[in-house]
C-alpha cells in the first residue's frame, strides 16, 4: 500500500500553512543574542544576523555597538575598515562614523554633509550575552529581555558553547520543545527509551510553551548521579522542563532529588541550559548555548565532564538538523508535508505563534 | 559573414520546441533502473532518482524495497535511520515504517495513528538490475520491463559499470542513437573515419528507434578480431545496431562474421551493451551499463580487455556530455538553438517521442 | 540616533535608478579587449565575454578570429574541438567551421548543408591588444577604437598585467574615476592624505569624463622621484588625470616636473596606465592593464620596480572591489542605497552615461 492519501497530505499541508517553517520571514521585533560578550572587543566583527550584515565592536569605554555593516556611500563593508577611537573609518573612501551610526567625516569635503549615516541597532549587554534588537527601534524595551541572572550568580557554575547550525531556527526550536527524539538522536549519548514514553504535562500560553516531564522513581545515570550524590539511589526523581521563552530563547531545566525523602529534607540539584538561536539565514542559525548547574560547584572536573557530555548531545542535534535541512531545501513545496502527532502539540503551538508573530510584522510593514 | 540568420535560428527553435531537452519534465510512468541488484542490501541506501529522494533496502527475505526517503512526520531522511528486521526506524523520533511504507509505530503513542506513511514505489528485481516505477502505480506493469535475459544467460559473459554523468539523460540518449560522433569523441579509442560515413538503415516506430550500420567487408581491429578468430580476415562483416527501447534503456549490439562464407557456415560473434540511464536531476544522470559477449566465454582476459576498452570509450562520452551540459546550463534559452542534419533523424524522432510522453503526463496531472 | 531617514534613502534610491550598477545590462555596441594579443595563437581559447562564451584563435596567417563557442548542431563547445588549418572541427560530431563561422563540412553528409554556422565577431588587433565587437555588426567601426599608440611607441616602455576581478565592471570604472580612495585602499602602497584633499578640475562631456588633480609643489616619493631625477626637489609638480574614454577603456596619466623652472626649460616625465575592463559576468570582470612611462627608458630595473609597485596597488583595488561585490550581491535591492557626495560627481555622471547607453540598446532591441 502506498500512503498517505492525497486527502491526508492536503490536510497536513493546510495545517502547516499557519505554522512557521524555514521560509517564514524572520521576526524582527525581538531581542536576539548577537554574540557572547567576550567575542566583541576592539576588533571590528562582521556577522550576519537575521539575514543582515551587522558590524559589532566596543567603544573605548567598553560599550558594545552594532551598526549596519555597509557604508552609506558605496556599500563597502565597514568591518573591512578600521576602528579609531570610538569611530569606524570605511576602508574604501575613509567615511568616518561615530558609534550612533552618524557619518562625521568625509575626507574629500571640508564640511561633512548632514544626513549620511548607517543604521545603529539597540544592543544591550547582560552578563555573558549581548542582545540586539533589529526591528522597530521604538519598540525596543530592554525590560523584555528574558532573565539570565543565573549565569552570573554565585550559586551556579556555567560553561558555554556555539554551533553554526546549518539548519533553520524553527526546526531547532521544535527540536528543543520535543523530548521524544532523545531516544533516537541521542541513543548513543543520554537518550533512554523510558524518556520517550514518560508522561508529561504541557502549559501552552501565548508565547510561552512549557513541557514538564517527570521520571519518578528512576535510577540516575552516573553523569548526574555521581556529582549529585544520588548514584545508586533507586528512588531518584528526574523532573525536566523545556520552555520556549521567546524566538531567541529556549530554556531546559532538570532537577534531581531523592523522592523517598519528605519535601523538607530533600536536597534538590538542578541543571539549566539556555538555548539561544539567532537566525543567520533561512537555512542557518547562530546557536549559542550556556549551561549551568547549582551543585558540586567547586569541582572543576564535573564542569568538564558535563560540558563534554552535553555538547556531544547538542552536536548530535546540530548534525540531525543539518540532515533535515538538506531535505527541506531540496523538496519542492508542493511535495512537502508534515503529519503531526499528539506529542507535537507544544511544538505546533510554538510554530503557530512564530508564524503569527512574523505575519503580524509583515502586515504592519505593508500598512 | 555571420551565420546563421535570424530566420534560420527561429526555425531551429520552433523545431526544437517539441523535442525533449534538459528542462523537459521527467517521464514518470516508466520502469527505470534504481540500482544494480548487488548495491542494495541490508544497509539503507538513499539515492536521488527523477529528482526525488528514494530509500532502497532489502527485507530479511531479500526482497527489494523502495520508499520515499523522507519521514512523513518531520521530513527527516529515513536513510539516516536504521533498518530493524523489515522495518525502517526514523533517526529523529523513531517513527517505524514497514516495507509497504505504512507507519506502524510512533514511540510516544501507545496506539499508532492510522494514515501515516510514506510512498512505496513498485520495484522489481530482474537479474543484475532493480527496476523502479515512480509514476502512477496503477499503470505499473512489470510486463513492460524490457528483456534483459541475456545478462543471466550461460551463453553470455557480462561485466558492468556505472557513471554519475554530469549531464542530462536526453543528451545521453541522443548520443547513443548517433554513430557519427564515434570518429571524433572516440578518435583515440575505437572511432574510425569509415564508421562516420558508413551507410545505415533506420527503423523509427513510436517508442522504438533503431539504426543499423553495416560495414562489409572490413578488417576488424584486434580487440574484436582476436577473440572472434577473425583477425586478418579481409572479408569480415561488422553489423551494428543501436536501439532506443525505452526512456530507461538503450541497447547497442554488434555482430561479426566472415562475409565470404555462406550463411549456413558462418559463425556469428556478438557483443551487446545495455545503456541504462536514470535521470538524477535535470543536469545529472545515473548511467548504468552492462556489457556482454557470446564468444570466447571461458577467456577471462578477453572480458578484462573488452571492459577496459569499452569503458574508456564510455568515459569519453561522459566527459563530452559533461562539457555539453556546461554550455546548455549557462546559455539563456532564447539564445540556444540546434540545427539538425539528416543523420540526426533517429535522435530527433526519439526526442520528439520523449517530449510527447512528458507532455502527455503533464496534461494528465493537470486534469 | 539611527540614520539615514526613510526620505533620504528613498531619494538616494531614486537617484540611483538611472545610474548603472551590477545588474544593468551590458553595453554591446562597443569595442572591448577580448585578450592580450599574445594570449591568442594556434590553440583554441574559450573565454566568457559580456556573458557569452567566445572562441578565440589565429589563422595560419596570424589573423585573430572570434566565434561563438557553441556548435550550431548540438551546442558542444568548439573550444573543446581542434584547429585544423584555418578551420575549427567540433569535438563531438566533427562539424567543420571556417574562420567566418560558416560550417563547411558535416562528416556524415556528402554535401554540406547551407545555412549552418556560428556567429563571428569583428575582432581587430592593435599592438598588444585584441578588440572585439559583440553588438550590432553593422555599427562596428574600427575607427572608434581608442588610441593606444603609446603602447607601441619607441618613446614609451610598457608592462602589462591581468586580474580576474570578482566584481562588476561599473564598480571598477567608478573606482578609477575616483581619487579619494587612494588614501584608504592604498594606504600601504602609494596613498597619501594630501591626495584625497587635493583640488581637482573635472571635464564632464557625454561619454568622456576627466578629472585632473594637481599637487604643486610637492615632494615626490622615491618611486617616481628617483627615475625622473626629481628626488628631493621641493618644487616638484604632480599632475594626474583620470579619464573615462569608453565602457572598455579608462586611462590614467601622471606628469612630473620641476615647477620652479620656466615652461620652456621643464623636462616633463609622464606615466600612463590603460585600465581595460571587459565584463565577464555581472559580478566578474576581465581586468586588462597596460602601464607605460616615457623616461628612464633604458633602465629595466625601473620597469620592474614600477610594475611591482603599481600592480600591488591595483591588486588592492581588486581585493576591495571583491569585498564590495559580496555586499552588493547579498543585499536585497530594496535595502540597497548609495549616498553620493561632491567628489562622486564624475563617477555618477559616468554611471548615468553607462545606464543611458544600456537603456538605449535595450530600447532598440525591443523595437
Amino acid at each position: 500500500m502506498t500512503r498517505p492519501s492525497d486527502a491526508i497530505i492536503a490536510a497536513a499541508q493546510r495545517g502547516a500553512a499557519t505554522m512557521a517553517q524555514r521560509d517564514t520571514p524572520f521576526i524582527f521585533n525581538e531581542w536576539y543574542v548577537a554574540a557572547f560578550s567576550a567575542e566583541v572587543g576592539r576588533d571590528l566583527l562582521g556577522r550576519k544576523l537575521l539575514g543582515k550584515n551587522v558590524l559589532l565592536f566596543r567603544t573605548q569605554e567598553g560599550r558594545a555597538v552594532a551598526l549596519d555593516d555597509r557604508c552609506a556611500h558605496r556599500s563597502y563593508p565597514l568591518s573591512a575598515g578600521t576602528l579609531e577611537g570610538d569611530t569606524v573609518v570605511c576602508g574604501y573612501h575613509g567615511f568616518r562614523y561615530d558609534a550612533s551610526g552618524d557619518c562625521i567625516q568625509v575626507p574629500s569635503m571640508s564640511v561633512c554633509p548632514r544626513a549620511i549615516g548607517v543604521r545603529a541597532y539597540p544592543i544591550i549587554e547582560r552578563g555573558l550575552l549581548l542582545w540586539i534588537w533589529m526591528g522597530d527601534p521604538a519598540q525596543a524595551d530592554p525590560g523584555t529581555i528574558r532573565d539570565t541572572s543565573f549565569m552570573e550568580s554565585d550559586a551556579w557554575v556555567c560553561s558555554s558553547g556555539y554551533f553554526n547550525l546549518q539548519g533553520n531556527y524553527v526546526s531547532l526550536h521544535e527540536n528543543l520543545m520535543d523530548l521524544t527524539h532523545l531516544s533516537y538522536v541521542h541513543a548513543k549519548s543520554f537518550g533512554t527509551p523510558e524518556y520517550a514514553q514518560a508522561p508529561y504535562v504541557t502549559s501552552l500560553n501565548d508565547g510561552h510553551y512549557k513541557v514538564t516531564r517527570s521520571v519518578v522513581p528512576t535510577l540516575l545515570p552516573p553523569v548526574w548521579g555521581d556529582p549529585s550524590g544520588l548514584s545508586g539511589v533507586p528512588t531518584a526523581a528526574r523532573i525536566a522542563t523545556s520552555e520556549f521563552l521567546s524566538p531567541a530563547f529556549h530554556q531546559v531545566g532538570t532537577s534531581f532529588y531523592d523522592s523517598a525523602l519528605p519535601d523538607d529534607e530533600r536536597r534538590v540539584c538542578s541543571i539549566r541550559t539556555a538555548h539561544l538561536p539567532t537566525p543567520e539565514t533561512n537555512g542557518s542559525t547562530h546557536y549559542f548555548i550556556i549551561h549551568g548547574r547549582d551543585f558540586a560547584l567547586a569541582d572543576a572536573s564535573v564542569t568538564e565532564t558535563m560540558h563534554e557530555r552535553l555538547f556531544m548531545a547538542f552536536r548530535e542535534d546540530v548534525e540531525a538538523l543539518g540532515k533535515l535541512e538538506r531535505v527541506l531545501e531540496s523538496t519542492p513545496p508542493e511535495e512537502l508535508y508534515e503529519i503531526s502527532v499528539t506529542s507535537d502539540g507544544p511544538g505546533v503551538a510554538m510554530r503557530r505563534y512564530l508564524f503569527s508573530r512574523a505575519k503580524s510584522e509583515s502586515d504592519q510593514s505593508q500598512d
